[in-house]
Parts: C-alpha cells; structure tokens; sequence
C-alpha cells in the first residue's frame, strides 16, 4: 500500500514538519520504498518533486524537506508498488488539465476488475491502477459538466459520488486538488487535523523534531493536513470512516458527508471565515 | 523573447553542462529574468523544476546543475515574459498528455491574432500565446488523429505542417518532444550540434567552464543539443533557417525539411543507426 499526505492552507504554507515525517516512512519507519513525489501550487500553476527511489534515501526528497517551498494546496505521496512497475510515470502524484485547471491525483489502496473502465481520451501513460482510476474519473467529470463548471462544492460531491464506485472495486482512499480545494476520500484510513490559534506543540512520530507552531505563524492562520496515519503523537487527529469525504478550502473543512458535518452550518467557501471550530477541530 | 534548450541522446546523459550556459542568461549574461523551467524524461515519465525567479538567482536552478539527472530527452528554457504575467502557470516547459504519452513544449518567440485559435477541450491554464499555441498543436493532432498514431514521424510532419500556420502569426521557435523524439521548429533563431566519437573539449560562452566529453562519455554516445543561440564556442553549431524543422531521434537527426537533408538518406528511426556525418554533423 501507500500513504498519503494533502495539506491545505488560508496562507502559502511551508509543508517541512509533516513531510519530513512522512519521507522517514519511505523505507525507514515504514516500508513504502518504491518511490514518493509531491505537488504545490502556487496561483494556477504547479510544481511537482518526484522520484522512483525510497523517500528517506533521495537528494531530490532532502532537499525539498530543507527547502520551504510555500503553498496553500499540497498532494504528496509514498509509495509501495502493487499495480504497475517502479518507475517515473507510476510515480504519483498524477496532473492532468480539465477545464483549464491543473487537477491532481494520489491514491491509497488496490483495485480489482477496473482496466475495463472507459477512461475516454484521457489516457494513462503508466500503469498502475491509480493513474486509471484517475483517468476515468476526469473522463466522469468532463462528460458530467462538457463546460468549464461554476459550482466547484457540486463538483467535488460529484466526484465523491463516482468514487463510490471506485470504493467497490477494492481499496480507494485519495487526495485531489484543483490547487484552490483540496478533497479527501477515505476507505479505510485516512485523517486530518485543522491547526489554528492557539497554535501549540507537535512533536513527529517517525522523527525526533518537534515543532512550536506558535513561532512559524500568524494567529489568522488555518492549515488542514490529510494524511493515511496520524503524523504527530500529542494532537488530536479525526479518523475518517469509510466512504466518507471532506472538502478541504484555504484550510477549512467546508463540506463532507460525515455524520458530524451535517449536525453544524458549513462556513461559506472563502478564505478567512471560520468554519465551526466543534466538531470540525 | 525566451532561449531555448534541447537536448536528444541516445544514452542517458546529464545536461549539467549545457544547462549551466543557459541558466547565465536567466539575468546574467542575458536577460531572461522572468523565470525558467527544464522538463526531464525517464521512460514514459517526467520530472519539471521550475520556477518564475531568474534562474540565475534560483536556489533549484542551482540544485539543478549539480545534481547530475540523466536523461535521453530534454526540453528547457529561459523566460523574458512577453505575454503573460510572471508566474508559476505561465512558466515553460509546458507538458499535456495525448494518446498515453506526455507532451513537452517550449516557445520562443511572440504571436500576434491567436486568440481566436480553436484548442478545443484542450484548454490552456496560463495566459501566454505559448500555452494557447500548444493546445491548438494538441488539439489539431489529435482532430487528425482521433487514435494513438504509429508513424510518429508522420505525426511530427504533421507538427511542422501546421507550425507553418504559427509562423504567419509572428516569431515561432518551438521545442517538442514526447520523451523519445525532439522537434525542433525554427523561425528565426535556433541552432542544433551533434556531438559524437571521437569527442573533444568544448568552452561555454557564458560561464569559465570547459568540459572534455572524451572523459564524460564512451565511444558509441550520440548527443545532439540544440539552443536559441550557440552555448560554446569552439565548436560548430549548424544554424536553422526559418521554417525549417529537424526531428531528433535518440541522439540523432532523422529527419526534416532543410534542403541539405534531401540530399542524403536518412537513418533508421532506432538507437545506434547513425545518420550521415556529413551534412548533418
């Protein structure tokens, strides 16, 4: 399998701290050493690092960890190879334009009976079940909505809804970002903490580094982060069940079908208004 | 206007060297501060770095120079914006995906009436006539050919057929390549070199650095490099005329529409085949 780590921000946010924690799982604290990448954006446009190698041997992942690039959407991944070779085009995440936005894609899990799924002209370069699982879902988008769509909420409900498909076919949980939303589809495992003010503490897992927040922000800050396993051990974290999605904006939680979610009113999709601090936080 | 780089090999190799005279430009000895970009394959995958700073100035420029990633084609440029702003989506390379393959395109130049062009469900994302000029490539590829083509040479005729229709809208120097082949398009500007046994030293223009290839390759390596303006100059660059293009194959030239190629018969379209060393070389 894989893990998966999505982070989204109200600020441009550096992603150090979580990623440093993450790569250390890429064949040291864990065992996904068939590569890892990941993808910021800044404004429309992207950047993506990746690389075939384990995670917690490469100069391109170093580097990026000592590097702090900053944005307010981020899809990163380590991987643990069951469908397809260990190479750069199986390597997630995975771009792709719809819309003339740049959409990306990571995936956790295994799939069974899908390389008969109609991916239209959206093809896959690689071959791993996730870049498929991929193509069909842009092809279910462009045939739903053939013109750029306004309502971007309903096209990530739409979207959660075809996962639904994907979820019978086996393991999908995945991140996808159109670099302003970032969306979290769970199986089986998958969480996200908001951090706002007061910002406190955390100290990582996989690696002896401990943060103060207080001191790397503002107090109007909000940063979400997704991720396949808890990345810090004195935080509480929110376990995502199965077929459970959140959409994540500037750091907010700002819809989802989690029985939580439909107790409280959903902040409006815009950065700096609070979504309920209970039970979101 | 932009520089250009380009480079076909018919074994991985690092572009340190080239890649190092053309980052002195990006505000040094050019001026191409408005970012860079460098698109590296490794099979059918990629890896892009780039960033809107000059590259001069970039802390993954310089990552990049020394990290030595090997590669059989490559596609990089330097940017003084001209339409469009300074910024992440409107950096080159640009790539897409077409009939399973990634697309790798970079513009020098400036177009004049474009848009109005057609690029279809292919949209572009920043707001450069270069991207729109790619989708509208794209999409008359795949109008001409709905199904993934065999005869790619036929494709890249096809390529240069229609760049014909760019060149009337102004100053069209174009790089494109799928991973295995390069194209290089001409209007005004572009210049190309294929280095090949027996190897000897060669001395940027930009930089006090000379490299001898003798020490860096072996015997059977091809390379060709191909560049707005030479980058060395102890050596002789073959300079393209305007609407002329050449097609470069695993290190070699194999095809194209400048008169001194008719003269000659072409090589095999496969690794090792060496084209004739004279006119090309």
């Amino acid at each position: 399998m894989c893990e998966l780590l999505g982070m989204s921000a109200n600020v441009p946010t550096d992603i150090c701290f979580s990623f440093t924690g993450l790569m250390q799982r890429g064949g040291k604290t864990g065992p996904h050493r068939d590569g890892w990448g990941i993808t910021f954006y800044e404004g429309k446009g992207f950047r993506t690092f990746k690389d075939p190698n384990p995670s917690c041997q490469s100069k391109i992942a170093e580097w990026v960890q000592n590097y702090p690039i900053k944005s307010c959407a981020v899809v990163s991944h380590i991987r643990q190879a069951n469908r397809g070779g260990v190479n750069l085009e199986n390597t997630h995440p995975f771009t792709r334009e719809l819309w003339g936005r740049y959409w990306t894609f990571a995936h956790n899990g295994q799939l069974s009976g899908y390389l008969d799924m109609d991916t239209g002209r959206t093809r896959p370069v690689g071959q791993t079940d996730s870049e498929l699982a991929f193509c069909w879902l842009l092809n279910e988008m462009e045939e739903k909505f053939p013109e750029p769509p306004q309502d971007m909420i309903g096209v990530f409900q739409f979207v959660a809804a075809r996962c639904g498909v994907l979820k019978e076919k086996g393991v999908f949980n995945m991140l996808l970002s159109d670099g302003e939303y970032v969306m979290a589809y769970c199986t089986n495992h998958l969480y996200w903490i908001t951090r706002r003010a007061p910002f406190g503490k955390a100290t990582l897992i996989d690696e002896d580094v401990t943060i103060n927040f207080q001191e790397e922000t503002t107090p109007n800050d909000i940063v979400s982060v997704i991720a396949t396993q808890p990345l810090t051990d004195n935080e509480n974290w929110h376990r995502m069940k199965p077929g459970e999605y959140g959409l994540f904006h500037f750091g907010e939680l700002i819809d989802g079908n989690a029985a939580q979610l439909h107790d409280v009113p959903f902040a409006a999709a815009k950065p700096g208004n609070q979504a309920p601090t209970e039970p979101l936080e």
